[in-house]
């Protein structure tokens, strides 16, 4: 494990705040995102530009894009469905869009009426698109290690489809695990695979935290050498179609076992911290994250600094 | 990573049981530790013989030592906080008793009122009076990555107890973090140290997931050639003195994990459940165990194998 600095990239107020079935104020969306920014994330997925119809929760997606603001160093990306997506994302501001493909035939249709080739050739539209107007594209290979409907999702595919979008020219690919079925020996060989096979993409992985693996996951793509992992603020997300299904990795969590590790994220957890107890208060449960409920080893040792209490 | 078998500790039944303040019925407890030996779990902490004031829970003790069910393989241990206890367990049927000493004197002195030299030589006679009995002694240094009351615990304390523990004839030291302060580098700096200065025992590893890193921590450990770690049924556990203190790693995430990894448990994960269900029943909260709710990726996978739904 060499790695010394990781990158962090917060996705909660899309793939978190979508999940939600009460809607989130657009105020309280961009003091959240505006917490997490002065915190120090560098890519922070803010919105997606669907149809509110669709997902109603992203319905003030043009506002809350517009009026985020702007730190030095640090990217707010979008999701994007489509061409007119991405249009309306670049006018509200965004630096970056990113894509889905789903890697199963049968979940992409389902989830977007479409086949996986056709959704390649969206892809590649939306790719061309961003470079005229010099934004950054990204794509999300979702259910890379697995489907609720198809099951085991071959290495093969993964790399193949990588190769696609690659050569249509997308630079950065997230390998996701939306369903938390990956697990720590998976996510060694599929990245020494990616790294030998589809090696011209940086690489990014996204995990969630189903099966309660997400932490462990990441540990074995560090040591793979990825640098790059996505996390949601306060563990919100989940999946739709899996029972019990737990949202993403924490940020609090995932920063803190980096700082404890040594490993640099350039990230405030003290201010995520904040952001995700704002959210806890307005959702009014209880968020699935540890550091949130426990605090941090420092916080508790600052304790224990201030002298043991008398015993008991 | 070369392992191909690991070794699973139950410690619910202390080190879970412990904390409820509902007291468990002799008839579950029985119950739960059955299922958990015809799962196969080949080492089950099954009570401790304490003072009935001080752990009321513990009180019946010597009732669930004589009733449980023995299995080829299976070895129940107790824990015992002196020679009497450790009479009590050999006389109960225990196959094996475990000591505990916390690493940090002034919490060994909150906990059981003694220093840690007197600790020490408290295990000294636990251990030779087994010796005569020609059962298992086992240690398990407690508060080996950091103290409540004294913070950080130095690796050469670790080092220095453990080879004291090796002279008096402990061959199994289990290290311990039971206020969930470890990250994977320190369990892998603390495993190296003791591999190569203390290396006349074998060791095992105990998490908890009070900061989310019991399965990362249990990765870094397999790394480093650690072959048995500890975990508790359901997720049971915490600590009573660390605010928002989730349990140890469960059971069924560990093995799940491990078998996902390709890596052989000889634990059957169904009859594990089972027996959390019961307690999730018998306690009627959530417990913090992610398969329990979400099931595993293969009951997952084999609803996948019956056909996709319909397209929603």
């Amino acid at each position: 494990m060499s790695l010394t600095q990781i990158h962090v990239v917060e996705v909660g107020p899309r793939d978190g705040f979508q999940m939600e079935a009460t809607f989130i104020p657009t105020d309280l969306k961009v003091e959240v995102i505006d917490l997490l920014g002065r915190a120090g994330i560098e890519k922070i997925e803010a919105t997606s530009f669907v149809s509110p119809k669709l997902i109603p929760q992203m319905r003030d997606a043009d506002e809350v894009m517009s009026r985020i603001r702007r730190f030095p160093g640090i990217r707010h990306t979008a999701l994007v469905p489509n061409v007119k997506g991405a249009q309306r994302a670049i006018e509200a501001g965004a630096e970056a869009v990113r894509v889905v493909i789903c890697l199963s035939e049968s979940y992409n249709r389902r989830n977007v009426g479409l086949g996986i080739s056709e959704s390649l050739e969206n892809c590649r539209r939306i790719c061309e698109m961003t470079k005229n107007h010099d934004i950054g594209c990204e794509a999300i290979l979702a259910l890379a290690f697995g489907c609720p409907l198809e099951g085991v999702i071959s290495e093969e595919r993964v790399v193949g489809i990588a190769n696609q979008l690659i050569g249509m020219g997308f630079g950065e690919l997230s390998i996701a695990d939306s369903i938390g079925v990956a697990n720590p020996a998976h996510v060694r060989r599929l990245i020494r695979k990616l790294a030998k096979e589809a090696a011209l993409a940086h690489y990014s992985l996204h995990f969630h935290n189903t099966r309660g693996l997400g932490l462990a996951n990441v540990l074995a793509g560090i040591e793979e050498g990825v640098d790059t992992f996505d996390s949601s603020c306060g563990g919100l997300g989940g999946c739709p179609v899996v029972p019990g299904g737990s949202g993403n990795i924490p940020t609090e969590d995932l920063v803190n076992m980096l700082e404890e590790m040594g490993i640099s994220t350039g990230v405030e957890l003290a201010l995520v911290m904040t952001a995700a107890n704002k959210l806890q208060q307005f959702l009014r449960r209880p968020l699935a994250s540890y550091v949130l409920a426990s605090g941090t080893r420092k916080q508790l040792f600052e304790g224990a600094a201030a002298g043991p209490p008398a015993p008991a």
